[in-house]
Order: C-alpha cells, then sequence, then structure tokens
C-alpha cells in the first residue's frame, strides 16, 4: 500500500502529516512525500504569504526558485527524518507546477491521498477549505483524506450512505482501513422515508459485519452533513462518497469536508 | 472479502462459476452465490428459452413460478455443495425481479462481481454480450469480472493504462488481487505519441513495482482494444477502466468484454 502525503509544509498541515505517518506505520504502507513549488508563485501570477520567509518584491525568478527549493528540501528532510524514526519507508518528492495538477497526478500512484484542509495561502485563522484541497477532492481517482490541523489518532469511524456508487465505494475502501486499524464504523443513513434509510443502514451494517467488523447502524431522518458532522468525534474518520456533478462537488460532501471536526475520508 | 457470483446456470455460466469459487478459495473470500427469477418471464413480457425445462404456454403465474424456484434452488445447492467440498464459506440468495436491478443491488454489498458473458437467453453459440451483462458492467460501483464459457485458473494479468480516472481503480483493483494471486502483471499503454505513451507505462510500471509485482511494461501505438485483445492469453486476467459517458460505456472497454479470450475486469 502507498499512502502520498501532499504538505506545504505549514502550520495547517501539521495535522495531515501526523496522520499520514500514523496510517503508514498502522497500515504497513509506504509513505510518499510530495512538496510541490507553486508555479504561480514563480510566475508571479498570484502574491502568496511565504510565512516565516520575508523575500523582497519584485525577486528574480531563479532566486524565488532557490528560496522554494531550500524551504521544499527542508520540510521534505523533516518528515523523512520523523518517517525514519518510526521505521518507515517513505520517498520525498520535490517538483515545480500548479499543487493541485501535481498532487493529482501524484494521487493516481498511491492507494490513499492525505492533506490538510487548507495551505499555506491561508493564514492559521482561516476555517474553509483551500482551493488546491477543494480541486483535489473534486478530481482524485484516489480517496481522499482531509486532515484537520490538530494531530489525532483515530479511535472509531463514521460512514455516511445511501447505496449511491460513491457511496459503496466509500463503504469499500473504509473496510480496507478499519480492519487492520480496528475501528469500530457507526453507518449512519438518512432519507425521509424511515423504511428507506433503515433499508440503507441495514445493508452497510450487513456488509461491514461480515467483514469482520463492529458496526452500529442508525437511521435518520433530516439533513444527512448536519448528522454526520454532529456524530463525529475528533477521534473518528468520516467516511462518505463524494459524487461530481458537471465539476461541481455534490453538497454533503463539500459541507462536510468543509465543517468536519476530525479527518474526513471522500471517495468519488 | 466477499465474492458474488451471479448465474443463471446455464452452459455460458460454467466459467464463472468456476473462476468465482477459484478466486473465493485462493483470495480466502466469502463466497456470495445469486438466482434471479427473472421477472420478465413471469409477467409474461418475454418469451425466453428455459433451457431443458419444457413447459406447455400459455402457463399460470403461479407454476412457471414454482418452475423457476426449483431451478434456482437447484443450481444454488450445486454450487453450495461444491463451494463447500471447497472449504469456502458460501451463501445462497434466491430472488424474483430484474436480473440486473437485483445484481446491482446485491453488487454493493460485494468486493468483487463475477458473472459469465451472457445468459441463457442465449444458446451456446452465442458470442456477444448479454443484455444483463451490459448493463451490469455499465452501472456496477463494484468491480466486474466477466468471464468466458471456458472454466480456466489465472496465470497471468494484463492491465490497459492511460492514466484515466477509471484506468487508475482498474490498476489498483487489480493489484489487490494480483498479489495475493501470484500473478505476473503486463502493463500496455497506448497513443499515437510514443512519448505519451511511455509515460502512461512507467507510470503504472512504478506503482505495480513498488506493490512487490512483478511488471513487464509495453508502449504502443494504435487501437488500444486491438492491442489488448491480440496480448490477452486464455489464461490472462485483461484489467481495464470502463468509462461511462450518457450511460454508454466507452467504445474499448465495451469492444474488450465482447471479444477477450479470457476473463475482463471492468471497474467504473
Amino acid at each position: 500500500m502507498r499512502i502520498l502525503l501532499a504538505t506545504d509544509g505549514s502550520p495547517q498541515a501539521r495535522g495531515a502529516e501526523a496522520l499520514a505517518e500514523w496510517l503508514a506505520y498502522k497500515l504497513s504502507a509506504k509513505l510518499i512525500l510530495l512538496y510541490v513549488r507553486d508555479v504561480r508563485l514563480l510566475r508571479g501570477l498570484e502574491p502568496l504569504d511565504l510565512g516565516a520567509l520575508t523575500i523582497p518584491l519584485p525577486v528574480y525568478r531563479q532566486e524565488l526558485e532557490r528560496v522554494l527549493t531550500l524551504k521544499g528540501e527542508a520540510i521534505l528532510e523533516r518528515l523523512l527524518k520523523s518517517a525514519q524514526e518510526a521505521g518507515l519507508t517513505a520517498e520525498a518528492i520535490l517538483e515545480t507546477g500548479l499543487p493541485h495538477e501535481a498532487i493529482l497526478r501524484h494521487a493516481r500512484g498511491a492507494d490513499l491521498l492525505v492533506l490538510g484542509r487548507s495551505g499555506e495561502a491561508h493564514g492559521g485563522g482561516f476555517q474553509g477549505l483551500g482551493s488546491t484541497v477543494d480541486r483535489v477532492v473534486r478530481a482524485s481517482p484516489t480517496p481522499v483524506v482531509v486532515a484537520p490541523m490538530e494531530p489525532v489518532e483515530l479511535e472509531g469511524a463514521l460512514l455516511g450512505y445511501n447505496a449511491s456508487e460513491s457511496a459503496v465505494r466509500a463503504m469499500h475502501t473504509l473496510t480496507a482501513l478499519a480492519r487492520p486499524l480496528g475501528l469500530r464504523v457507526r453507518v449512519v443513513s438518512v432519507h425521509e422515508d424511515p423504511t428507506q434509510a433503515g433499508s440503507w443502514a441495514l445493508e452497510a451494517e450487513a456488509y461491514l459485519k461480515d467483514q469482520g467488523l463492529q458496526v452500529e447502524a442508525l437511521a435518520l431522518s433530516g439533513d444527512p452533513a448536519e448528522h454526520l458532522l454532529a456524530l463525529q468525534e475528533p477521534t473518528d474518520l468520516l467516511a462518505l462518497g463524494a459524487p461530481v456533478r458537471r465539476l461541481v462537488l455534490g453538497s454533503t460532501a463539500e459541507y462536510v469536508v468543509r465543517h468536519a471536526v476530525g479527518p474526513v475520508l471522500t471517495v468519488r
């Protein structure tokens, strides 16, 4: 198994860094570390906050590229060292490009992608979803875990299940994680018709139990996103399908990824 | 792991029955056996050939249902017995409905779906794809293996790879099968631009090698379907993405599933 961590080394990415390392350790997976030098910076198209680094503007492209390279190397070296101390097999990739494009390209060669909810372009007080994360979640062929800022060790899982194609995939992906991680799974099915909600919940419960997992199933009515957000503990991995229509992420998935207190696993 | 075998017990399904049992044995998976009493028959909407059973028409619905039930029970009993003799955990499901709808519903609760290329509605000489299989391949949220009529034990795998979302999923799914089955994988990437074909082939090769598989990569130009069909041995599992646009299966996937000499794994 290959876990890809995409990080810009910002404080907002620390939760993702810790979670990716923890998952790689628990799942005996190889950890791929990716830092992307943002080509938009090099082109000077968009002014971005470089965090601790202040450089006089206008700056020469070569100088900026050198600084970004040093920064990327330092971040990757820190992560490689930490992974090696944990006994993990790890590999670091440093490249230049549009971050979402580079992340999506490398996601093709990974079984799971982990990243933070927003990057350094936003300050630590930003509560929303970064544009890179938003694009990656909408387009990744590989399941994505969006981690909150605070590091966390998973203790349970919550599965939003409505029998849709992406929900089925989310259930299959979650199973592959929940079993080796020993996570107890709560299934949440929401529909105005309680018979429909109950039938979905039972369907998922039967599948998960048969895979040897400890399962509890809840059939509810109301707004699926609100229920999932209310039920998630910070140590729960919240798994749900992320269907995409006309390039726009479904409203439940988008809302949940933006507002969850813990890590969210989305599967298209 | 749960493997769903959908069968109507016809000679055309024997290859799928044998392959599903072999896969369940090799992968230590639970085998779910599904026989669907075709509701269209009971409604008398479409005349179908019942094979060895000849019944006078017009027939009463109850009588026909009783006959179909006996037939389904006999088929499931034969398969259950065979599975038990192989030491497998198996479960049989007999229900009434539209076959593709029932199969898709149960596919949600399985990790892999195995079925034959056509059913009893077609005689043994039929070379095409049955309408049930066609609908299932286009809509299954779970990877599908379409098996030819002749039973076969897999010895190798062939992966069509063009870095598309469904091709990435096919690569991930194939890895989970090829590793425990000990299959050597040949990657086939086809594009008019040899640089593009080569870059796809190398990308898949790197991923598969890193997963501990024995891999050979081929970069070719021309028609992807023709290359895949020419390279497949009857004992090769041919894996490819099956993208669906406006409810129509992509032409490469459709052509390959119709004409392959061995089993085909499609992933949407």
